[in-house]
């Protein structure tokens, strides 16, 4: 029988009402013949609950002893959610991470999974049994209990998928899919039926926030289709697949943005013949993410380099440059802020030239100024001062024709 | 290095406050040079609060998925004591069950241990950390979690102590100690410097309620000095060994008593010739423990038999007989509510046969009416009418000057 993976998310179990529901929702999918692996996350706020116990004894604790008592909180919920599917008339066995067999690196925090040994998940689905798997959670070579840090529990639902053959993984969330754009902000933004895996990592990586990055480079490496479905409308929300056929004319699949950018930019004296990319190794080093860049060398002019970082960076970052001024020879800094990045992305970029042409125009005509552009194969991110991130969003989202689409389909 | 067992309950850590008490205490155990492993339950409320949110689901829910859910209290305090310890500035690594090797039954809910692989915890004090276990808890063969039934952290602590090879184990606690007869009841009791594993296992059936009857039982096997102390007052409390010196003429150690005992004869026609036992057979298939047993049979009289009950188990205890009215033979059930058990205990009684006379003279005295007896080595009980049991209990206790050999001592 083919099998299932489906995950739910803090939210979507906060309470034994939803916990409830979620029973209900599993029991229609498991109606529909497939053999079903749930994977849940913690209660609401239980994590948090945790965390605040921990910090009332010491700032600090140690990232051991946190991933054993935060673990705590997805075992909860898949023993008290198989008890919900058993209250349905369902068989149902709950999982934590070592007995699903969820194999991870020595890294406390932040492990990444390095094998999944799924035969008692295997077993017990042979048995006609609803698989209920404690997300976020595994165990390391030592039989230490290990998280797999942010967006946890999405990765083990499709480290579950891929090692189970399973013909689909269905992050059920409280959003029902990926958005051409963020609804809040883009009025006209509209739900997408599909995107490739690469468009949902940049939309992910451009805050879009729906999906954890991991998990969907997890499912692209595996080509496991990835679905981003509702806990609460009844809808197939959206799916990432490897090859996705590109919708009439829309080369471009979505909007991000994000506020809050810095630019940076540090200049040098016209005679200085140091390599520029120093400043990148070391910031690299103290663990700064650097994410624009821009570099400029002109015979006769300064050579200055720019670059862009979140404004949480901005400390740290002017910190490590005082440090190591004499090492890197540089004349000055400048620190530009209220700063923010728009971006447009779509797998039809690299094939269609005229998309960052028409992406410049329309942000001159809007007298939009950009002040630093990075292209990829499926990505032109521009950044543009903040107070006109909005209505640049806004303007691309027309300009691309990503509301008129849905007229299309319906 | 000589290791040290000690376990502390669920009042004793049911706060921050009192985890950080918990984690002071033990740094002083640990300063006088042991090897430190520590056994927890859950905090306070914490069991009765997943109780309450699985019965929320359904109130019979299973017992697999119950023990999982259950295990998530002692794992919590287990991080958070060794967080605690480390803010202490001490080395400290937390176990689940599983982690310490604590292999189980696979008998949810009730599961016995049957063997402590504890090379991981025997590792953790080789680098000189304080082991931290969850108590209550193990698994069984088929990496299923299992708890251990009531008084669950007690056999945890034991069974590890013996595993260990420690040199004693405390069990820390809200009482100070096992006591000559309950002090809420008997004014004149006092605590008891040490007593024998076999007194104490009469003691806790008899409902002292100091120490679970299987942890004693598996200290007693394997003749580890075990004792009780107080987690608040700093006292030596009382220890548990195979050998005790008999006090200065004390030859009984201990007054229990139980209110709400039912004595049930069951009569039979005078010309029956089956055997009364058959009636003790099935109610033990129906799990009806029968505790005092009293039976007569004297010719031309009816047959009878009596036996004393706990009054939860009236109601099955009448159905069962009813049920198997025919098979049994007997013609009727008398039924007599409102009785009390009172019993002495001490190693002493076997070699003293005037120990039963002084009871039953003492009570004669007293005008108490002794309605049942049962004698053991170590042990004789009677059950006498309710409203007499304290009376009884302070009267023996006189009797067998448990109070005097205070003065004595001190």
């Amino acid at each position: 029988m083919s099998c299932l993976v489906v995950k739910f998310g803090g939210t979507s179990v906060a309470t034994i009402e939803r916990v409830m529901h979620v029973a209900r929702r599993i029991q229609k999918e498991k109606e529909k013949g497939y053999d079903i692996i749930v994977v849940v996350s913690a209660m609401g706020k239980a994590t948090d609950m945790l965390v605040d116990m921990a910090h009332e004894i010491m700032p600090n604790p140690s990232k051991r002893e946190m991933d054993t008592l935060l673990t705590t909180g997805e075992q909860v919920t898949s023993s008290l959610l198989s008890i919900a599917l058993q209250s349905l008339g369902l068989r149902a066995q709950s999982f934590t991470g070592w007995q699903a067999g969820v194999l991870t690196e020595a890294v406390p925090a932040d492990a990444r999974i390095l094998d999944i040994q799924p035969e008692n998940v295997r077993d017990a689905l042979g048995r006609g049994r609803i698989a209920v798997v404690a997300g976020f959670q595994g165990v390391d070579d030592k039989n230490n209990i290990t998280t797999l840090g942010r967006g946890g529990s999405d990765t083990t639902a499709v480290a579950l998928a891929v090692a189970l053959g399973a013909k689909r993984c269905d992050i059920f969330t409280d959003v029902d899919g990926v958005y051409t754009s963020d609804p809040r902000y883009v009025p006209k933004a509209r739900k997408l039926q599909e995107l490739s895996y690469d468009e949902m990592l940049e939309l992910a990586n451009l805050g879009a926030g729906v999906l954890h990055p991991r998990a969907v480079e997890y499912a692209k490496n595996y080509n496991i289709p990835l679905a981003v479905r509702s806990s609460y409308v009844a809808d197939e929300g959206t799916i990432m697949r490897e090859e996705v056929e590109v919708e009439k004319g829309l080369v471009v699949r979505g909007i991000a943005f994000k506020s809050d950018i810095i630019r940076l930019t540090v200049s040098y004296d016209a005679n200085y013949n140091g390599s520029l990319a120093n400043i990148f190794t070391i910031l690299a080093d103290s663990h700064i993410n650097v994410d624009l860049i821009v570099q400029t060398i002109i015979e006769g002019v300064e050579p200055s380099v720019s670059f862009s970082i979140i404004k949480e960076n901005l400390a740290d970052t002017i910190r490590v440059l005082e440090e190591n001024k004499s090492k890197l020879g540089y004349s000055h800094v400048h620190i530009e802020e209220n700063l923010a990045k728009v971006s447009i992305v779509g797998s039809g970029i690299v094939s269609n030239p005229g998309v960052a042409a028409k992406m410049f125009d329309r942000l001159h005509r809007e007298n939009i100024l950009v002040k630093m552009v990075s292209t990829s194969e499926i990505k032109i991110s521009v950044v543009i001062p903040q107070e006109a991130m909005l209505h640049a969003a806004n303007a691309l989202h027309d300009e691309f024709e990503l509301a008129a689409s849905l007229a299309i389909q319906a």
